[in-house]
This record gives C-alpha cells, sequence and structure tokens, in this order.
C-alpha cells in the first residue's frame, strides 16, 4: 500500500488504528475504556455495525449520546479521527440475546454465521489504504489495559490475541477471575480428525464436552506469575479483542460465514489468514475483560 | 446496509457504481471507453491499483494525465464522483508481461494468485456502505456498449458477466472476432472429479488441453443472431467485466489468493459466493472486447 507501515512503534511511526466493534448492546463501561486508551486518539478512527432492530436503536441513541459528550465537549485529548456508525439490514439470527440461549450449540452456528457478515461488512467499508492496524474489540469488553495497542503492536506480529477473562465474584464472596473466551487455541490431531469424518458443512466448535476436540485452549495456558509479554502459536483465535495488522485484511483474511475448513468466524479468519501464509500469535499472560452477564 | 438498494432501476434510485480497475499497463482505448459509458458520471468511483514497478510508474503518469484532462478541464458531465489511484507494495509475480509467458500453466497459480491480492486490496479499501453496485472492469478493456452498468443491472442478478470477445483480422484480412474469457463456465462431472483427485493445493484451469475438464464456457454458448439478454446459471466468472451488487462483497465475498474449492481469482469468488447464497449469471451474447495484443 502507499508506504503505509504496521510496526512494534506505531506511535512513533504515526500509523492510524482502525478500531471495529460488531454492537448489540452498549455498555458505559466499554466506552470508558475506549477513552481510556493511550495509543493517540487522533489515529484512532472508531466505527461500529449495530442492528436495526429496536435493541440496535436504543444502542445507538446511547452510543450517539456519549459520542457527542467525547468529541464535542470532551477533552480535545480523548477526541477519535473520526467515527462510523453503521446499521445493518439482515436480522439477528435469534430473537433472545441472553447468556443461555446464545450459547447452546445448535444456536452457535447460525449466530456466528451472522456475526461473521457483520465483521465482513462492517470491514469491508471502513478498511482504507492508509490504515496500519485493525483492533477488533467486542462491545462487552469493558476493561484492558490502557496501552493495549502499543503493547500488543510492540510483538509486531500479523495476527495477535491477548487472553479473555471475566471478572466475577467467587462462593466465598471474594473477587475472581475466569477464562472467558475459548476460540483461541492450537489445533490437535483429534480436532483434524474430527473434521475429516465431517460433513462438508458442518463445523467444529470449542467448549462443549459433546465434541471434544483435545485442542489446547490459550484459556487455560495462564501462567499466574507468567511474562505477559509470552508468546504462543495459534491456529483460531478469537475476537472478543484482536489486533490485526491492515495487511492480513487486504491480502483477502476475512470472517467466513460459510464452514472454511470446519471453522467460521474468528476460528475460520485465522484458518483463512494461514492459508494467506499470515500466522497468528497468543499472549496467555495478558488480559482483557468480559462483561459480566 | 444504511436503505441503499442495488435494483433493476440504478439511474432512477441515483445508485453509486464503483469501478474498479487492476492496472498494469494503461490503454487509451480503455479510458476513452469509460469516457463514453452512459451511466451518470456523478454516481460513478473509479479506483485503480497499480504496481509499484517501472511500467506502474509509467502506467500511473499515463493515466493522471487523462483524470487531470477529464476532472479539471473536460466537459462536466464526463467527470466522475471520484478517482482513487493506490499503489500495490508487493512484487508483481512474474518478470515478463508478453501474452506467451503470461498464459503458460504453470505460471498461471502465481500469476492469479497475485492479481486476487491486487484485486482483494483494492476492494477492501474502497468499497462504502453507501456503494450499490462493483464494477469489476479490466485495463484492457477496450470496448463496451455505451450502456453497460444500466443492460448488465436491468437483469437485477448478484454477480453478472458479460462474454468477453477479442476483435482480430483474419487470415482474409477480414475483420472477425473471438472468444477471449474462459473464466466464465457452468461447472461438470468431469472436473469435479478432478477436483476430488487432486491434492489441497492444486488448482483447476480452464483453457488447457492437458487438463480438459469438460465444462461448458460460456466462450462458446454464442448465438450469432442471439438475444443480448439472455441469461445462463454460471458457476465460475472471469474478472474482464463483471458486475456485482455491494452487498455480495460486504458479506465477506472477496478473490481467494489461494486454492479454494480448487479454485483461485474469480472462478474463486464465485464459488464463494455461491457458499454465501449468492448465484452468478452469464450472458453469452452481450459482448465486450478485449485489447488485441
Amino acid at each position: 500500500m502507499n508506504n503505509v507501515t504496521s510496526s512494534s512503534n506505531p506511535v512513533g511511526n504515526r500509523e492510524t488504528i482502525l478500531i471495529l466493534t460488531p454492537l448489540a448492546r452498549f455498555y458505559q463501561e466499554y466506552w470508558d475504556n475506549l477513552l481510556k486508551l493511550s495509543y493517540p486518539h487522533e489515529l484512532i478512527t472508531l466505527a461500529f455495525m449495530i442492528p436495526k432492530s429496536r435493541e440496535g436503536n436504543s444502542a445507538t441513541a446511547q452510543l450517539q449520546e456519549q459520542i457527542t459528550k467525547t468529541q464535542k465537549s470532551g477533552p480535545e485529548k480523548n477526541r477519535f479521527a473520526s467515527i462510523i456508525i453503521e446499521r445493518q439490514d439482515f436480522d439477528p439470527p435469534l430473537a433472545s440475546q441472553n447468556e443461555g440461549e446464545r450459547h447452546k450449540m445448535e444456536n452457535q452456528k447460525a449466530r456466528r454465521a451472522a456475526m461473521s457478515r457483520a465483521r465482513n461488512s462492517l470491514l469491508f467499508t471502513t478498511l482504507g489504504p492508509s490504515t496500519s492496524w485493525v483492533l477488533w474489540l467486542d462491545s462487552d469488553i469493558v476493561e484492558t489495559p490502557p496501552d493495549l495497542i502499543q503493547d500488543l503492536a510492540a510483538h509486531d506480529k500479523a495476527i495477535i490475541v491477548p487472553n479473555c477473562f471475566q471478572r466475577y465474584t467467587d462462593k466465598y464472596k471474594q473477587p475472581a477471575e475466569r477464562p472467558y473466551d475459548f476460540n483461541s487455541w492450537q489445533d490437535s490431531e483429534t480436532a483434524q480428525k474430527l473434521g475429516e469424518q465431517m460433513g462438508p458443512d458442518d463445523i467444529l466448535l470449542e467448549g462443549y464436552a459433546d465434541m471434544a476436540t483435545y485442542r489446547t485452549l490459550m484459556a487455560y495456558m495462564v501462567d499466574e506469575d507468567g511474562d505477559p509479554q509470552q508468546e504462543v502459536p495459534l491456529d483460531g483465535v478469537g475476537g472478543t479483542a484482536l489486533l490485526v495488522k491492515a495487511e492480513v485484511h487486504r491480502d483477502g483474511a476475512m470472517f467466513p460465514p460459510f464452514p472454511f475448513y470446519h471453522l467460521i468466524e474468528t476460528e475460520g479468519f485465522a484458518k483463512m489468514a494461514k492459508r494467506l501464509g499470515w500466522s497468528a500469535t497468543g499472549l496467555p499472560n495478558y488480559r482483557v475483560y468480559h462483561y459480566n452477564e
């Protein structure tokens, strides 16, 4: 592209970041965390894809209120280069978005196919020739280190993903943390063989007892005193927080809504990127936090 | 997307067209033909991807000269809404671009993989939320009907492709025409079986005697007195001239640089679109013309 870099020193090289968020519900904590990101906001463009539903209308209104506050009357250093809101025409795959139903295995495929289309629409319509990095950040990520972008970019990897956890209160009423995103993994022979025996339209899903893949999940690679810079190679990635060199997407890497090597959405993306010659890296000891529903 | 339509009456609905051209050499006839397109130019954005090579520099200079002439001093009705030029970093796959070498089977895969990346970069960086249609038009297409866009859009198809021919002088020194693009076809059982026997990274190519696919090629479906509006369903498409509803691309359909069901580039695109639920249509009796090298 036109002399655009995506380097380990993005601030020094004035590299532009596109933060992409498919948004169904608005969480104030998500926005507050965005504002705290220490990467120069004038180099950041935010773009949102929001369903054309009643819930989406409400989320749009809440988001726009915060945007006005930040961009018009807030401190100048908080203001982002630009903010784009797109509304999606296609129906949400499920009427309900509550935790129990959303995670049911039989709903996963339809839900993640719809999410793939939302991600693709957002990506294809906002990526520009001068974008250096794309940060995928789900709307329910409510806490990250303020240096998230610099920390991830410093590794100079094509695709890099932190470990997504969730804070909760344990049975002793003590604050605790548990892994949340199980889509970042290293492949296993068992999963490969499961795939070979499947029909062409079947997909492998992670985190279900009746489909034991024996993949090595980044969620369980945490070393409590481990180095947050420790890297592991990954074959599948989750998309709750995911930094991608824009070049990888420009090459054609997208989120397959159809089974691609029996993988869809972000896991299919990692496989597609691999087919394009790009590898994925995980940081098991670098945590970001998902909202506790 | 935000109330954008892509309908059979694009002029009436003021639908915007993005014309995408990967350009290695500049042909004056290509530009002259563009200027003659009767679709309202104020609804057309042109975008070019040009290699960062000496030949690319020369093509860029020639293109920019014509752009200046058209956009600055030409008649207002000729001026396009906007024109984008991007330069690609990656190396051209082959040093030579002459006809003989370019068409050698062993070079096809590398050449078309590089072309896929060029198309994807161009697409991902120029498609917007308000684009209705994408017209892929190769830089060596030197003659089309002036109503090309309206004629193709009138069919209201997700993906539609005219028949690409080449004018030449026959052995009796008479003007004649011959089919040029063999990438628009209907699949065959033979090709399917060939694919099944191939390694995962092998690709099926059309137009080579030592890989007889027995596909039905649109190039040979011409009826000399036939209706130019006659439609045929297609499984593979060529990209010399190709009209796509922007929604198809926004869903994620791109040009696979890797073997996708043993297909790459525009043929892989048709297959990927099919996996996303979109079909391709050909117009065997509607001709556009390729430069005669």
